[in-house]
């Protein structure tokens, strides 16, 4: 039986590598469902090349240039942001990738939880913001979620049945101002920090990863991914991007991960797990990786992976107020309404003050968002930082 | 039920060290036996401290001090070579350690298989000699063969449940002559290839590591332990010894085992299997170990290593003539009577010279290995290199 695959976010940078996946094993896997926010021709595309039963274009302008674009294929189109909630809740799927970008993952990722499809974790901030809540459906209606960030892959990879790790260390490339002093750090302009120096990917994951951010943002989707405690987490910076995580286990074991930085090795392994197949592409040759090098974080020059430390410490809806403001500061930056060191200093002024929520419910996460959203256009709007 | 554990070559640095981690897990483990060559002094207050049902002298000239010693003390106290090869097969014994040095490992190792002992395999000439019968041999008394070469130790904590690997990859520190030139090979003394920039082992293995022979008896050992084609194992030159080796499976993915040089993890590992206990020490610590570098061995300056390829691929008896000629000449190298690189010359001559067997059976292995020590001494006494 082919593994029947959703893809929520089929245009953006995770989205497009797993459609190579799926294309290297047409045995294996099958599209069911695409879906997409604006990008309509390459949505299009997709859908002629892949034949899904089904897409979905959240963007209810873009309904019907989508329609008119496979008016002679069999595909159902959809439009809006209920559709896209409700597509992965179909019978058939297997698996749902949820590759989209920022909060806007949380609903669809409960519904297809809901509906016993196993997750394909690539939407990070589903997990910033309500790990708690996701972790308690996927256990009550017994739903595996696959991590697809690599880092988490590669702690997955090297987890042991009934031997609990006692560490997880997260590797980060350190991004494109890793040697940047914090004078430097006031001036990067929107174009440096769009240059990766390892990962192709979308702007706001790249620019996340620019400011630690992404790190950050990683710290915590580990702790609900993995059972463990924040002191649990330790952070490398190493800029090669070979090693992609490790673990630590009480005997003092340390295992890794490793290989040519290629998102499509952890998109794959969610989608065959717990089998490995064969995939394409280059290997790890130690001849071109001859030198792996690691460092401390330096959270004075990068703040945001501090104040995700601090966010995780604290709980309650304190993640989501970072992910929320950060998601603010992040769009502003890539307008260049705001500066490079500024996204930290409004996303820690907003921590203080949106309302603090212990043990917050679904709509204390959803108040939350749109309060924290505010706040930090506020502060944006009117250069608090 | 405590482990019942014994220990061949119990003074050597392997069976001390299992002495150590006994000693940490006092609730886990117990020591049955123990078992030395000549060390009288130090395996008599070995047996008063852990208190053994029986221990064996490999040297009878040995056996009146040893059993002066111990009289006050239960223990029983047996002595040639005979009894050791038959204490293993003592009913209540779990696991066997094999810890002694060279060939002599073999007609102990393979009885205690038979008797449905765990094997955890530290002497790794057993198999460089005589892997195909061992496998057959414990495949027949359905007995694990737990690695505790710290390289393969690395890999078989690697290794998944239905996934096989594509390669094994050792990582080699490259021992102490790592830089030389062929030149400065060519006089380097037995104190110089003694002292191992990472490892504290006992002589034998030392001038091995340094000669790289005990490389090339791994990749062979790897052949053997995993079913592995010599051309997926890959040697890699890793002069910090951090990660202790790699796996590659067939989607690219690589898995390595890190951690400080301790050689207490891979025995208590071999202990434990599948579990994982405390072990106390130092933890991998990326401040200390900021870079990790890569090489290709040299074959031309190690010629070792080539030669236990061209053995592995010709199989037979052939890694059976290796190692013997090896024991040969580390001991002449050991007592001055030959050169640094005059011991792979006579060991490449040696296996010209005896009878090559495709399909040995274990008398054929007796047989050859001891040829090989006549050819290879008399090579030696006549410097033919």
């Amino acid at each position: 039986m082919k593994r029947q695959i959703a893809i929520l976010g089929s245009t953006g940078s995770i989205g497009t590598q797993a459609l190579q996946v799926i294309k290297e094993h047409p045995d294996l896997y099958e599209v069911y469902a695409l879906t997409a926010n604006n990008q309509v021709d390459l949505l299009a595309r997709q859908a002629r090349e892949f034949q899904p039963e089904a897409v979905v274009i959240a963007n209810e302008d873009k309904y019907p240039a989508l329609k008119e674009a496979l008016s002679d294929l069999p595909v159902k189109v959809y439009a809006g942001k209920d559709a896209l909630a409700q597509i992965v809740e179909s019978q058939p799927i297997d698996i749902v990738l949820t590759a989209m970008v920022g909060y806007a993952g949380l609903l669809p990722t409960m519904n297809a939880i809901r509906a016993g499809k196993a997750i394909a974790l690539a939407n990070k901030e589903t997990m910033v913001v309500a790990g708690e809540i996701i972790n308690a459906l996927a256990q009550e209606y017994h739903t595996p979620i696959l991590p697809v960030d690599s880092e988490h892959s590669a702690i997955f990879q090297c987890l042991e049945v009934n031997n609990p790790v006692s560490k997880v260390i997260l590797t980060a490339s350190g991004g494109p101002f890793r040697t940047y002093t914090i004078d430097q750090l006031r001036t990067v302009t929107k174009a440096q920090a769009l240059h990766h120096p390892n990962w192709h990917m979308g702007a706001k994951i790249t620019i996340d990863s620019a400011s630690m951010m992404n790190k950050g943002f990683e710290v915590i989707e580990a702790k609900w991914l993995f059972g463990v405690r924040p002191e649990q987490i330790e952070v490398v910076v190493h800029p090669q991007s070979v090693i992609h995580s490790m673990v630590e286990f009480e005997d003092g074991a340390v295992k890794a991960q490793l290989g040519v930085p290629d998102m499509r090795l952890p998109i794959q392994y969610a989608f065959s797990y717990p089998k490995r197949v064969s995939l394409s592409g280059e290997r790890l040759d130690f001849a071109k990786y001859n030198t792996l090098t690691f460092e401390k974080p330096d959270t004075e020059r990068f703040r945001n992976l501090a104040l995700a430390y601090e966010a995780l410490h604290q709980g309650g809806n304190m993640p989501c107020i970072v992910n929320a403001a950060n998601e603010v500061v992040v769009a502003a930056f890539l307008e260049d309404k705001i500066s490079f060191l500024g996204m930290s200093e409004v996303i820690e002024k907003t921590m203080t003050r949106v309302p603090f929520i212990q043990r917050p419910r679904y709509e204390d996460y959803v108040a939350t968002d749109a309060e924290t959203r505010r706040i930090a256009a506020e502060l944006v709007i009117n250069k608090m930082y």
